[in-house]
């Protein structure tokens, strides 16, 4: 049971931590009921709320089905057989909300035997296992994480919109939207809107939707995932590295701190970020071939890109050398967008980078063009039409300091900290090609 | 100038006011230029970041544009005649960014002369002025008080799907999205998604856009604004009120603290939340009726509705009492959504409230229909089709607790608060039926 105390004066209910302890006076104890156990002539209930569990007992029989909402009055005392080491004796018992239906899914043993499908299916009941629910709230853990260092930092958090007039990156995979008169899509990521943001609050950061129309169903890919989205002033990339690397460390803090009964429902040791190894692409690409193997077996030639097996395969190097995570910078121009920043000492590189953690990128970031005449000449150098880019490049043709970010996939991130096999493991409602629902 | 201090080890740049304290040592200064102004053979550069102002003084003529991104080294000395007390010589000054084009606004005077649609269309460069940036700071103040309270009640930061496949309240107004096989729509409000998940969490809050297909425009709406919203398990409508009121002050707090600067800029006064009036409709129609009058001078009659004119009336009446806000509660059955609870007493109406605000409403909440076949039996005379809320209606046949909450306006909220006459005013990137760009 946690021990967390709301604050006073919030109009809260008090929960069952708050509510329990060993008294004279009698409890009133609001939560749903876990199991039910008859043994002796007594029933046993195990009563759960967000804080936790503990036992009530009710004389004789009680019809009482598993799920049901329930209000109970009662005396608490302690009893050394009772989970918790602390019992309700209930002198009365009402339910609050009675569940109409047999449940769809089996949710009060320890381990939820069921489908991926199939968990997606029953969102609702699904949700309430234990082993379910901790994915969530390891990531409210690092999403509060994110925006608490960021914010003690100096940073400003943005609302930019999602209901764009032109393709943020020029690619395909847009949703198009019905907009009155002309049609509007949905953001890939808020990137020029938070590069408008730093001319005017230097330091941004977003927590917000992004939408990405995946013609595949893959098990890092959705439609729709939450981006951690970061923009910095007066930065260079080595300042980039050493930030994210910060904020991680502060991110994994949070949950250690708030999502410490999850993490121990799910069995997981978090992985410690002292200093991250930081290599570029080429360097990558050497150790690979060095290595003489991608995951599949084929041999990785210098020169070629980091496809997914090649970035499990360079997860499983540093792994052995005792890190989870890796950066790899300095990524070709052609395969990074527009407004990536080429490397002064050999253009056809860009200061950027990845993030991959356990073998999978988590981030993608890196210095941005600030220039207004440079930026201007790459848009029209990747065949994108400077005219629909305005309000994008007023921003550098008023003048814009040297900055760059980065962006987190909140659900990626979620997924490989807990081990999960597949996104959706960590999306509260998942939007793929087949699912819109619930 | 701000006395932040970033943390160490962030890779962050040091900002002026980190920079600048007379010192022998050689400071580097980042920031643009805000002034130019040459005088008896030396040249007076006010720069400026996002920690405030510094005064440089150069030898001689100097070509710096305004709004030039520089970096500047030199010496800085105490002078009394300085803004803030302290000057910094230039030894050496470089541009790093150079504005490309005539500035289209003056932003270097301390107030903007310049109508909403010329801010609107110059974004990237309206935002830099102080005046204008200004309602940004109140406005990320006011999520991190939000967000910051409810985190320390135990409340689990959720992230819904925007992308939805039926209408949330059944009405019109939705913007249709092109998605794989068959139509999405824009969600409305994460209404639905936020009551399952309390069945899961219990508390739960969040932060993220909703969208309104509004066929009219007018100073209060948008297609697309940022909704803080709530709900909480074990509640009554006497404990919403309460936590809305001790949320309130949270982030008014939070913007007294973190947003002081902005606060001061825009010349104004936060109010004081001791105690909100709480009355129901029916007790604010008749006040109205008794004060005898509307905005717009037709008297109001008891049992009508409250319009956006009778909102403003009640907001002065209140005003003169010393309330900023007022709750109004107990709405009518059929001017709320299909989930709102009827109250036991008088079915006819709600467990429901707004809350005004200078007499406008920022907030709309109350409590919610928890059991199964009442909920059901609510849709069918909302002629909704409960087969199209299958995922929803699984929550409460699985059992879910009694249950409210309420979602706040950001924009409205924060318009309200710095007294902008336009919610464009405090929206980043505002969406209506013209506006899609930038």
């Amino acid at each position: 049971m946690v021990g967390e105390h709301d604050r006073e004066g919030s109009g809260l209910p008090r929960t069952l931590a708050e509510a329990v302890q060993p008294a004279p006076e009698p409890v009133r104890l609001l939560g749903a009921v876990s199991t039910v156990r008859s043994l002796g002539g007594v029933t046993f209930v195990i009563l759960r709320d967000r804080t936790g569990t503990i036992q009530v007992v009710l004389p004789g029989e009680a019809d009482l089905p598993r799920e049901a909402v329930v209000e109970v009055i009662g005396h608490s005392r302690a009893d050394a057989r009772a989970p918790g080491g602390v019992e309700v004796e209930a002198a009365a018992i009402t339910v609050l909300g009675r569940p109409a239906a047999r449940l769809p899914l089996e949710i009060g043993k320890p381990v939820l035997r069921a489908s991926l499908e199939t968990v997606l299916d029953h969102r609702a009941l699904s949700l309430r296992h234990p082993t379910i629910a901790a994915a969530f709230h390891v990531a409210a853990a690092l999403a509060g994480g994110f925006r608490c260092y960021l914010a003690g930092c100096g940073f400003t958090e943005i609302h930019t919109s999602k209901l764009v007039a032109t393709a943020t990156e020029g690619g395909a995979g847009l949703f198009r939207v019905e907009y009155p008169e002309r049609p509007a899509y949905l953001a890939q990521s808020p990137q020029l809107y938070k590069q408008i943001c730093v001319g005017a609050f230097e330091r941004v950061f977003e927590i917000g939707p992004v939408y990405r129309n995946e013609p595949h169903e893959t098990a890092r890919h959705l439609n729709e995932y939450t981006s951690l989205d970061v923009e910095v002033g007066f930065i260079d990339l080595d300042g980039l590295l050493t930030l994210e690397t910060a904020l991680l460390q502060a991110m994994l803090q949070e949950v250690r701190e708030q999502a410490g009964q999850a993490i121990e429902t799910l069995g997981i040791t978090l992985p410690s970020v002292e200093r991250i190894p930081r290599l570029t692409l080429a360097q990558a690409q050497e150790r690979l071939a060095g290595a003489g193997a991608s995951s599949d077996g084929v041999p990785v030639a210098p020169g070629a890109d980091l496809d997914p097996a090649g970035e499990r395969a360079l997860g499983r190097l540093y792994a052995e050398e005792g890190s989870d995570f890796v950066f790899v910078t300095h990524y070709p121009a052609a395969a990074r967008p527009f407004y990536a920043l080429p490397d002064p000492r050999d253009p056809e590189r860009t200061l950027s980078f990845d993030l991959l953690f356990r073998g999978l990128e988590v981030t993608t970031g890196g210095m941005r063009i600030h220039d207004y005449t440079q930026l201007r000449e790459n848009m029209v150098r990747f065949r994108l039409d400077p005219g629909s880019f305005g309000g994008y490049l007023e921003a550098f043709a008023c003048g814009m300091p040297p900055h760059g970010g980065f962006a987190i996939g909140l659900e990626r991130l979620t997924a490989q900290l807990i081990g999960a096999s597949n996104i959706r493991w960590t999306t509260l409602f998942p939007r793929d090609l087949r699912r819109l629902e619930p």
